[in-house]
């Protein structure tokens, strides 16, 4: 199943994708997961837009956005970094956010690299508290995309990632839920302008995401709505004009333009 | 006016807090001030829950939870560390967050020092981007007082911040939000089990809110809700079985407990 969210009059609603069709629901997949008579029953359909109209939303707005670092082998080896040797998160912001086809508007103070990196995204379905790493693997509700857009100048030259990677826009995540995929048996690729600019298995991970479900809760109560990004093997530049498009097979097609800053206000999502 | 959230049958609930009582409201005061008639009218009183037996919630669930880190000018002095140039911020998480009497945990795996760290809370209430110094002033809602409980081997041990800072129970904040008062002209009180600890002028700092709120806003969209944690001048241990309390004058008194880790599940706020 497929589940996302779209603006409807202004407002976020929860839905099930179909082929044609968002199917609006009454409520949020995630509330509906912990009654017992999921998924049998499943949420209340109140109505669909086209998929072709559906303005897209960031698929949750989580309690707490985790975020993983140096994960993949070839990239750590790629940046002659250290291996690490416990699996760490980091947090990024939720203002970052933004849906499947809105832009990602790079701020008028940008300079040098300004990259797009595609990642893995899980999902937290229950509350989750010393979880065992079956525990772990049984409270993913789904996958999704991320683009973890960092600004490399501010990334080196700030003491956190505040605005090198929590910039409103730089996380586009989308363009839905997938909540029945092998997720770590995946290619991941990176296109821009439609040409493919990386591509790598998408579970050539030193942890994989239970792992890190498994530490993390070892101090930290993980709650439904939670998301945690996996890390990149490869990243790419972007700029003003370009389309930018994340494809993990098995899940979809997260797709982005880039534009430059302006004075005007930027949408928001 | 003091503004807080307290549990009423497992549910968070507004309320404003009076002389005896909590008068419970029928919505958030981040939302009825948006409104045209606010403050004449104010939220629809619907109970009250009187002080004595009230449970205090973190006075609210921020969309982002924005920290600083040295900001006081004698804590960098006394750090040895260089005085910041620019306003930076950090995150914490909000899986962390417990309110006013609630218990500070102290998780099994802590070695050495374990400290709190009593801080000055800007509550933002509108919707800011590209702030002004006087939009940014005026943009606060009201101000409270946090704890930002820090296990000092994994904050030198890990490459984040993530369980050293945002452990669950390891950021009190409360009792309420005092929306009248002159927040940087107050003093700071650190007590342990009645003895006072630290004490210092709230406002002594490199960077005013005001200033993180202008310069955040240059690249963030800061919402209703969004907290702004202000650092903290001193520090002291703490140990399970201490009362720890942080006055803050004009605003008032968050008081916690703190435990040592059982294999019980701890209470969720």
């Amino acid at each position: 199943m497929r589940y996302t969210r779209v603006s409807v009059g202004g407002r976020a609603v929860w839905g099930r994708v179909g082929e044609e069709d968002v199917e609006l629901l009454a409520e949020s997949p995630l509330e509906a997961a912990r009654r017992p008579s999921y998924p049998e029953a499943g949420p209340t359909v109140i109505g669909t837009v086209p998929l072709t109209t559906a303005t897209w939303l960031p698929v949750v707005v989580p309690p707490v956005f985790y975020a993983v670092g140096m994960n993949y082998r070839r990239h750590i080896a790629h940046a002659r970094a250290v291996q690490p040797t416990r699996p760490e998160v980091g947090y990024r912001a939720n203002n970052a956010l933004t849906g499947h086809r809105a832009a990602i508007v790079r701020p008028a103070g940008v300079r040098g690299r300004f990259e797009a990196e595609p990642e893995l995204v899980a999902v937290i379905g229950r509350t989750l508290w010393h979880a065992t790493r079956e525990e772990a693997r049984s409270a993913v509700f789904g996958w999704t995309i991320g683009n973890d857009v960092s600004a490399r100048a501010w990334q080196h030259e700030d003491r956190t990632f505040w605005r090198s990677k929590n910039s409103d826009t730089f996380k586009p995540m989308g363009p839905w839920i997938e909540t029945d995929v092998d997720a770590l048996a995946q290619t991941t690729t990176l296109r821009v302008n439609g040409e493919v600019r990386a591509a790598f298995p998408t579970g050539d991970m030193v942890f994989d995401p239970f792992d890190y479900i498994v530490e993390i809760t070892r101090h930290i109560t993980m709650h439904p709505g939670d998301v945690l990004w996996m890390g990149a093997e490869a990243t790419c530049q972007i700029e003003p004009g370009d389309t930018v498009d994340i494809e993990i097979s098995g899940i979809g097609v997260l797709s982005n333009t880039v534009r430059g800053e302006t004075t005007e206000r930027h949408q928001q999502s």
